[in-house]
């Protein structure tokens, strides 16, 4: 965050920093989402919703459940959210009781840790290495509950910031315990889409109970939309609807509007892909060359994950220096990883690819100069 | 909530439902909102901003604090928030802690209660009656105070569901109580800038220690759009910018963009407001003779709150009864105040002055029929 805010602080005073540090497309939402808001704008109000969201986008989300996993939803299961932020608020307010025990992997999302301490909840982290692919499977939610038993356990696949993915038959073992246990079973899937090996899988492909996260902000491109949707078990629709009306009324109209129409772009949206696809390439080409170790696989999302090089005295002061003789913006793995943190560092690649080129350039001058 | 789920259900079966229920302006927002947004559409990305909104909008707000009321306010103070929904999260995020007590009036706003309980604080209540026109003051903060410590003070003005105003002295009052009993004030001031016979005033003309909660959506007629703001003491600014990142990561750009635009709308919005004072006035002239009692002085706001004509059961049954029979649709004070509430309803003056006048005829036909 601190290296965050000096890298805004350069580029307002016109310096040309790279920034491989922001977690959002550099394309603009496509054209079609872009219309259908100006088509609102023309012609009518901008109006608070049902707390759950406009009809016509959560029928058309349930439907991308079926062209997407050959998966049945009922659209009366999804509810719009204001960004996967309301999303996760939600879910844990609607499925957990004060004082409840939640599992997360470390490294991860650091809004999850803050997000459940916020509402009372207590994160406990299970760390993840090279020895699994930086993945959380199922004996590592074993393991946690046995040593005290957790209430729920929120899996991100793609993850950030590793990128990695869960593999389709450790994802069902993960649900498969969780339900067995009475383990509430939250799916981070806002990188859906941004896959480049295997095919991502929903976590409602093997159980009805778990709770899914979902955005438009990653591989729909609409960030500054602020807008996502929850898949629901049928039990909590009410509680998350009441709790959404207190908490949020709706999400913004307009970008509801403009997300319905999102899903007849993939085109466009694929192009986007393809570019990441070309960035990954390059990342995974040339980190070993700068120095960089213990690369997570770069499986999904836009993130690589790595250890710094031998020599770095810690990521916090490794990013201030990148930062500071390259202009190149890194986020420091303290972010993630409370304990271990200081060994790793995330690079986004959701810039253009000429901007990667050169922040690459500049890390290969200053490290291997 | 029921009889408003029931209103939407007869509309979308085509059937001619008034709606007296809903808190939102029936005109959309102002042509210079609409053309940023347009613009933006056009040639930007729409883009996370910084957790504390974006500048321009920052010190656009801070400038509206002299325009409006003579204030001097640092931009570096004010929070752009996803509308005053995020507002009240924040503020009592910030401010308080597990478990303290929060003094608040009954009848008042139901999101209050809901918001506070999800977050792990105690609403305190006062009921407050005709015998000071329906506002609560110092005497009443105080009372509670004594019978138990509170941390904080939640005062709107003008207040839903009763549309009543806080005299500037008591206000005062309040603010100075508060400050000297160790008390956080937070100010809900979203319905400035509708108001018919005092001028409003902001609890900071008083003090730089309250937390003023503002939104978008009721005077500047933006309620879709999901923005308001934070006027923040400057010691929380930055828990508040904290919890912001993990809980909400922005308020919506365009919106943000939008609201930038909307100060300079003024002749637009004070003809909304002209057609407000109109409402009133027929509302104010016909209410006594369709049988309602103990009318709360209709100060601001869009809203009057009443007791139900004589003879009827309780105010559930009588709003039900009102919308299966006449299909005009009023909220039960039951939202409002758990006590009291069955016998006064609400009556939102924020449609257009012709379906105002029918529903009144409607009433009228069975209620002295």
């Amino acid at each position: 965050m601190d290296v965050l805010a000096e890298a805004n602080r350069m580029i307002a005073r016109g310096e040309n920093v790279i920034s491989l540090a922001v977690g959002q497309p550099a394309a603009p939402a496509p054209q079609a989402a872009r219309d259908a808001a100006r088509l609102m704008l023309d012609h009518g109000r901008v109006a608070y919703t049902d707390a759950l969201g406009r009809g016509d986008l959560r029928e058309r989300i349930a439907r991308h459940y079926q062209d997407a996993y050959g998966q049945s939803v009922a659209s009366e299961r999804i509810m719009v959210t204001t960004g996967s932020s309301a999303g996760f608020n939600l879910a844990f307010l609607a499925a957990f009781d004060p004082g409840d025990r939640i599992a997360i992997a470390a490294p991860g999302y650091p809004a999850y840790r803050n997000i459940l301490k916020a509402l009372g909840l207590v994160p406990v982290e299970h760390e993840v290495d090279a020895s699994t692919g930086y993945v959380f499977t199922a004996d590592h939610l074993r393991h946690l509950h046995e040593s005290g038993p957790v209430a729920g356990v929120l899996v991100a696949s793609p993850a950030n910031p590793t990128g990695t993915m869960t593999p389709r038959d450790e994802l069902r073992r993960l649900v498969e315990y969780a339900d067995a246990a009475g383990i509430r079973f939250i799916s981070d899937e806002i990188y859906h889409g941004l896959t480049y090996g295997q095919a991502e899988e929903t976590a409602l492909a093997f159980s009805d109970s778990p709770l899914v996260v979902n955005s438009f902000s990653k591989y729909y491109c609409m960030t500054g939309w602020r807008i996502g949707w929850l898949v629901l078990p049928p039990s909590l629709v009410r509680a998350a609807e009441r709790i959404g009306q207190s908490l949020y009324i709706s999400a913004p109209e307009m970008s509801q509007v403009a997300a319905t129409a999102v899903f007849d772009s993939r085109d466009e949206l694929d192009a986007v892909r393809t570019g990441y696809i070309r960035n990954r390439d390059l990342l995974a080409a040339r980190l070993p060359g700068l120095g960089y170790r213990d690369i997570a696989p770069i499986d999904g999302a836009f993130y690589a994950y790595a250890r710094i090089p031998e020599g770095a005295i810690g990521s916090t002061a490794f990013a201030k220096s990148i930062l500071e003789r390259c202009h190149v913006a890194i986020t420091p793995g303290t972010d993630f990883d409370q304990r271990r943190g200081e060994g790793f560092v995330r690079l986004s690649y959701a810039c253009d690819h000429a901007s990667l080129g050169e922040a690459l350039d500049r890390m290969q001058a200053l490290l291997r100069g």
